[in-house]
């Protein structure tokens, strides 16, 4: 699978594993579908989605994904045992292209603090792993994890091992974000040179940013031979996050003259990609993000620098059309019709088929109702904007507030109940949200311990919907629900309602929903690489 | 100035500077101030004040800084023209220790597109920019702007003639982020090789992050010989940003065994310094953030990995305490007395007169007494907000609002102006918040166009204070308000309410307010470097 031209760089996306590891990033199965479709239109050469013994949520999706996408090599992680690889290697079965990823931590500190294991113990384990591994698929990937800190000589060993054993792909973690561009191309250079079969496999790099250089440590690791790059969209992850693969991918176009190295990524489609990714795990995209941050590119920064800008090289290295970036101020509005609508969306990236066309045009004019001037930030919403509350038992009929600075806010809420009669409950709070919050905790009975609570504008005008992100711990797991309206108010609830909804599914089924944060056993599982 | 240890690395802070120019971050005089004494307390070498000839804001700003700011070196930037320096060296007169720091670009695309000069007369005007400015002040810093892309023989022409004409640093800007880590040190081992007297100036770096690689491009220098880095808070700057002053120090220090090098900042300060500029420029901190993003440190993350982390140092390179994250459950309430209030003050890493602490203690007990527990988010809150709307005309006296899914929504407001009678309008709008834009946009007769609204919770609890921040366009300038309530409508309109009064300000005085963007004219001065 790996491309005959040297000089290809493979992608790995792992936005759906290890992205999704990240505190607050967990995504429910229809949402690694929708993520894993958008990773496969990209053009990445492999999307690890997920690590199925982590859960029955990570198995199923993994599995569901193995079923449905195609193009892209699927994988899935384990660690070296044969539990993890069987289960790992049932949930991938569908796929048309698959790969069992296994790793096993290597350096000093892991080895006596976390695995209490020698060396030989940890070879020893490595090679059944992967030879395990091998009799599941012909495409097999190691990672010796911490690798970054481990003794360069032993790193040889497990690797020489580990090729010898079959591994396919070896990937390097700089598991901690504790290399540097030097020290980490070296790793690489010394492997190359002493681990005997090593041009016959992959060599991979995966990076992460706690010292800010994942970009950086993932371009020397390429330099000096490596042909995957592991790595997220955003550069979410674990901690500060991953290598962000916007940023690895335009590094490499940007200065092509220079590496000499090309990817598969369609790189127009970054930045929905981008947006998607940023919907879907309520994760906002800084404003100074490179690449995609809305002030990544200065014309799009609002300042008016046309005088200066003569030329966009000036102080432009890449365009904002080469990343997707199509943004105008045409605006539609009531009277734009179905053929105007669908281009604006097409030109924004987004690929629908007719029957979710269809709901995000109905959808459009009621919002076009109730709002002069539809703005490019409001069509991405209507797009992107999650089912919310209509997956659970509860919706909303009625919501009443009335608020001022003398007095408590006072809300009234009236809830529907699937199969039951509506209920309608009335709250005191310091301001509307807070008192519709109370309300529906009283009307569902349901109290939980409100985290966080965001919301902005995501188009212009002070009719600008407002897209609200709740999170709430219940049951010492956190939900996370989301809703985008023109009344901030209405917004901030419907994403409560969903929270809401989302708990009694949880309750009803006692499966862990999406959208929760993992139980403290399968955390153990999951801080992989 | 330079410390005569040939491995101490010199902080060079330019988020009043550089990080100031990004769209959205531009801060007044008392911020500014505020600012600056923080990066004072944090240790940097030389703090870049502003810009004085780009606005009399700036120099205001500059000059006020130069006055007041004890300990770092005070810099003032300056294009290579008699009137930019002859400004820059007024405004810094005050200062104890001032740098004059002069730019020119070198790269054939500004020489052609923006300068339209050829390279003998680049060479002309810098040696006479840095001999007028050696005029001012001993301590005399030179970038050609745009100096990776410029053509290295000409590169070291430029640089040779500048050292010849006394330039005491000479810094070498990575203007449009599109440098890599290698290349980058070729640059700096180049110059050192070929530049005769080198070895008698500071080599300075400065990047930005346009690929993601500010940090490590900045890091390659400094292996390759350069003293110097120049970097911001939060990496905040034009794009997608600068170096990040947190990161480049840390990396410094966590890997202070390979590199050798050592910086003067004061670790424990960078989580205070980064949380006081984020407030006061409203660019949030991302999540994800290395060193202070809130998923930074994995036990932080809110995951119980009590289990799996036997030894910090398993997942962690840096302790939380290292870079002053000192936060903890613990929780104050209306009992809390004021010891207890300064203590966790200060454990946050503030550092309050008797007077400022009367004011927040003060707040505190007016909190506590509508919230039931405060958090550490509420007492930076209460420390870090801003004046708001008392520096204006107008002030909320009342406001009522009415919110339903089936109508649209009404609100009430009550403005006092000073010396004149109180103001009530009402208005409709598609929530409470809208509409309350709209009664004080009645109220007031000033009629803006929203551009963006956000609101965070600060702390935990359906009582969490909200803080908003709010973006408006009015005359082709944009202002900012921002304000901090429980009651999150309240907070939208006091924000809302703060922009009002900064465009009264700037509609009575002539004079371009704090928090507008810089006009026309001015950001063809601002772009540089």
């Amino acid at each position: 699978m790996n491309p005959r031209d040297p000089n290809y760089v493979m992608i790995f996306d792992t936005t759906l594993r290890d992205g999704e590891q990240a505190p607050g990033c967990s995504m429910a199965l229809p949402e690694k579908l929708r993520v894993a479709r958008a990773l496969a239109e990209l053009g990445v050469d492999v999307i690890e989605a997920g690590f199925p013994v982590a859960s029955r949520g990570d198995w199923e999706a993994v599995n569901g994904i193995a079923r449905e996408i195609e193009g892209p090599v699927i994988a899935g992680l384990a660690r070296c045992n044969a539990e993890d690889i069987e289960r790992a290697a049932r949930a991938l079965e569908p796929a048309a292209r698959k790969r069992l990823h296994v790793f096993l931590a290597t350096s000093a500190i892991h080895r006596k603090f976390k695995l209490n294991m020698a060396k030989d113990e940890i070879l020893k384990s490595a090679v059944e792993a992967v030879r395990l591994a091998r009799t599941f698929a012909d495409d097999v990937e190691f990672s010796p994890e911490d690798a970054s800190r481990t003794e360069l000589e032993f790193l040889k060993e497990v690797v020489t091992a580990v090729v010898e054993a079959g591994a396919t792909t070896v990937n390097i973690p700089d598991t901690v974000g504790y290399t540097v561009p030097q020290e980490f191309s070296e790793v690489f250079r010394y492997l190359r040179t002493t681990v005997p079969g090593i041009d016959r496999v992959t060599l991979s790099v995966h990076c992460h940013d706690d010292l800010g250089m994942a970009v950086a440590n993932s371009l020397s690791a390429v330099q000096a031979g490596a042909r995957q790059v592991e790595c997220t969209i955003n550069g979410i992850g674990e901690r500060a996050g991953n290598c962000s693969l916007e940023e690895i991918v335009m590094a490499l176009r940007t200065r092509e003259a220079y590496f000499g190295l090309k990817t598969g990524i369609h790189s127009t489609r970054l930045y929905p990609t981008s947006r998607l990714v940023s919907s879907i795990t309520g994760m906002p995209i800084p404003r100074n993000k490179s690449i995609v941050g809305e002030n990544a590119f200065a014309h799009e920064s609002g300042i008016h620098q046309h005088g200066m800008l003569k030329h966009h090289s000036t102080y432009e290295i890449m365009r904002p059309q080469d990343v997707g970036l199509a943004r105008t101020h045409l605006v539609l509005g009531k009277h734009s019709g179905r053929h105007a609508f669908r281009e604006r969306v097409e030109e924004l990236g987004f690929e629908l088929d007719e029957i979710e066309l269809n709901r995000v045009f109905d959808e459009f004019k009621a919002l076009a109702d109730r709002k002069k001037e539809l703005f490019d930030g409001d069509i991405e919403a209507l797009v992107l904007r999650s089912e919310g509350e209509s997956s659970g038992p509860w919706s909303l009929l009625a919501l009443d507030t009335v608020s001022g600075l003398s007095a408590p806010a006072n809300a009234t809420v009236r809830l529907a109940r699937k199969g039951k009669d509506p209920v309608e409950k009335q709250a005191h709070g310091d301001g509307p949200v807070d008192a519709a919050f109370k309300a529906i905790e009283a009307a569902t009975g349901i109290n939980v311990s409100l985290r966080k609570f965001e919301l902005r504008s995501v188009s212009e005008g002070e009719d600008a919907q407002g897209e609200a992100v709740v999170y709430v711990e219940y049951n010492e797991r956190t939900y996370r629900g989301s809703s985008v309206s023109t009344n901030i108010v209405e917004s901030a609830v419907r994403a409560f309602l969903e929270v809401i909804n989302r708990i009694e599914l949880s309750r009803q089924t006692g499966v862990r929903q999406p959208r929760e944060r993992r139980s403290k056993a399968t955390a153990a599982a999951k801080a992989a690489i």
